[in-house]
C-alpha cells in the first residue's frame, strides 16, 4: 500500500471490504485505519458471525490496529469507513484518539437498510428520554462506589490513559 | 450465584472486580451482565493491559456474555457497572439490547480520577462542535457508497439485527 494513496481510495477499500463481507456471512460494513506512515488495518462487521455486539467494522479495525501497533493510543491515525460510524464506533474512535474520520454512506442510508444507527444517535441527544434503555444511578452507603478510584489513586505503577 | 441476589450485591461485585483489577495492571472499572435466569458474566477494564481501546469493563462483560450465550442479542439482561458507562459502553449496550443499566460512581467521579468520560459525553450533545475529532461525510460519484447495502439487500441468507 503506497503512502500516496488518497482518501478516496481508502474509502473505496472500506466499501469493497463491506461488500465482500456480505458474501462472508457478515454485515454490510467495512473500515480501515490508516497510520500517519501509511500502514493500513482492516475491519469488517462480524456481529452476527462472531456473536459479538461490539464487532462493528470500525471497532474491529481499531482493535486490529492497536493490537498490531501494541499501542492503545492511535493518535494521528485516520479512520475511513463505508458508512457513518454509530455512537459506539465514534466513542471507540475517541478513546483510541483517532484524529479524523471519513465516511461514505450515512446513517439514513443505514436506516433504509434496516440498521438502528439513527435511533441510537437520538439516545445521546440532550434531553432525550432514555426509555429505550433506562440507566439508573444507584447510590447507597452500603455500596463503596469510590473504592476502585481510591485503589487507582494509590497505585504507583498505573498506566494513565 | 443465587438468582435472588439483588442489585446492590451485583453492584458490589462490579466494584470489587474494579478494585481487584487495579492490582492486576488494569483500569479501575468492573461490570457484570446478569441474565434473566441469574447467570453472571464479568468484565474488567483491559485497555492498557491488552492494548485495546474498546476493552472497557462493560464492553468486555457484554462480549463475554454474548460469546458464552452464543447470541449477539442480550435482551432481558441487566448491566451492573462500578461507574457510569461512557458513550461507547452505552452504545454497545444498546446494540446488545441490554434492558437496563445500573451504575455506582458517576462520570464526575471518573473525571476526578483522570478519565475523559465527561468530555466524550459532550461530544455527543446536540450542536456540540466536533473539533476534538472531525467526522467528514465524503460523497463523490467515484465512491459507490450504496454498494454494500445493495449486496446486503440481495443476500437471502443474511441475519438481520
Amino acid at each position: 500500500m503506497s503512502v500516496h494513496t488518497n482518501g478516496q481510495d481508502y474509502l473505496s477499500m472500506a466499501i469493497n471490504l463491506a461488500t465482500e463481507n456480505v458474501h462472508n456471512a457478515g454485515g454490510p460494513f467495512g473500515a480501515v485505519v490508516v497510520t500517519p506512515d501509511g500502514q493500513v488495518f482492516e475491519g469488517v462487521n462480524r456481529v452476527t458471525a462472531s456473536n459479538d455486539p461490539s464487532a462493528h467494522a470500525e471497532v474491529v479495525a481499531i482493535r486490529t490496529a492497536a493490537a498490531a501497533l501494541e499501542n492503545f493510543d492511535l493518535s494521528g491515525c485516520v479512520l475511513y469507513t463505508s458508512c457513518e460510524p454509530c455512537p459506539m464506533c465514534l466513542a471507540t474512535s475517541l478513546w483510541a484518539r483517532i484524529s479524523k474520520v471519513y465516511y461514505a454512506a450515512d446513517r439514513h442510508d443505514a436506516a433504509k437498510a434496516g440498521f438502528d444507527d439513527a435511533v441510537f444517535y437520538e439516545y445521546f441527544e440532550e434531553n432525550s428520554n432514555r426509555a429505550l434503555m433506562p440507566v439508573q444511578h444507584f447510590r447507597d452507603e452500603a455500596v463503596e462506589h469510590l473504592k476502585p478510584f481510591e485503589a487507582w489513586d494509590h497505585m504507583d505503577t498505573r498506566i494513565d490513559y
